[in-house]
């Protein structure tokens, strides 16, 4: 398969690419560096980064921000910046993609724990999750031409936790190997419309 | 209690501000009629609500638009229509009315069905109401001064069955007295950062 992974360069993105990098065609796309530069905040860069790659078979997205911070801080721009970067971004690839990626194909986002499980200054984020997990289980009734959406929700990832374990106290951080295989598991299964929580 | 409800004049907000106004004071706000005049895509109109509403001890919201349609002909802009409606004009209601809400006062914002089950042409509307989910169950943790956050989540109901049933195939519609319950279940109840599903 031809599988374009944006984020391809962070913490989760390593490693689904190295796994994944095996026995599939990888394009690196991140907003720095890589195989191709995308900004997912915007849909011009998205639409670019597709002409450029062409046809496909799988898109995964590891990617997006969002505002961290004490919720009676939180600005209605704080909001802004997660649908923006992790919401939008990650629903414009898939809005966009779907003119591009090939029959029986699959997008496969990324959201996150925190939808379901809150953390002190994690407001900005779960609200971002919530909605990722519902825009897959809702694309997939609709996509055509056996074209799947699935959504990886993992929780704090080991290769995190030095820097991220403070924030999620009690949380055991997954191994980067299972969390890698939820995104092989959406790539190559054959399931769709599902929330894959890795925990 | 004094209790805000915008969208009073709505399907929900209607039997809802019906059965707590049997027991408590009630200033009906909404678009177009009632006590107040707000626009919730607006939060400079938000803050004049709370400004010429003053304390108050509830806010239910039960209001908020999104695009509704086929997934294939969804523009990005038919995605920020219910994310400046019923997702920010809701979490701004929070936001804002934080700062005017009396102690042990709470909030309850309405979701719905659609953020786990889908229905064509709802992907619009889905993702919107996943979002609210998680933003209740996040901003209870952080909420202060007793102040507490539910999000009511109903299936279709029985009054909008008539218009809006064909687009729910095998929904048994929910009662109105069951939906009003979820409400007083929030305001009068002690819970916190749940999603009440009314089902």
């Amino acid at each position: 398969m031809k599988i374009i992974i944006v984020g391809a360069t962070g913490t989760i993105g390593k490693v689904v690419s190295s796994e994944l990098g095996k026995r599939h065609e990888i394009i690196k796309a991140a907003s720095k560096s890589g195989d191709v530069k995308v900004d997912i905040t915007s849909s011009s860069s998205i639409k670019d980064l597709f002409k450029h790659v062409g046809k496909f078979d799988a898109l995964i997205s590891a990617t997006g921000t969002a505002a961290f911070g004490p919720f009676y801080s939180l600005t209605e721009d704080d909001f802004y910046k997660g649908i923006k970067s992790k919401m939008m971004g990650q629903i414009n690839l898939v809005m966009i993609g779907k003119d591009f990626i090939n029959d029986n194909g699959s997008f496969t986002l990324t959201s996150g724990i925190l939808w379901k499980d809150p953390i002190k200054n994690g407001a900005g984020l779960s609200f971002v999750n919530g909605a990722l997990n519902s825009f897959g289980i809702s694309a997939a009734v609709e996509l055509q031409k056996g074209i799947r959406i699935n959504v990886v929700s993992p929780g704090l990832v080991e290769d995190s936790a030095a820097t991220l374990g403070a924030a999620f106290p009690g949380q055991i951080p997954v191994s980067m190997h299972r969390v890698a295989q939820g995104y092989v598991r959406s790539v190559e299964g054959f399931s769709t419309g599902q929330v894959i929580e890795i925990l």
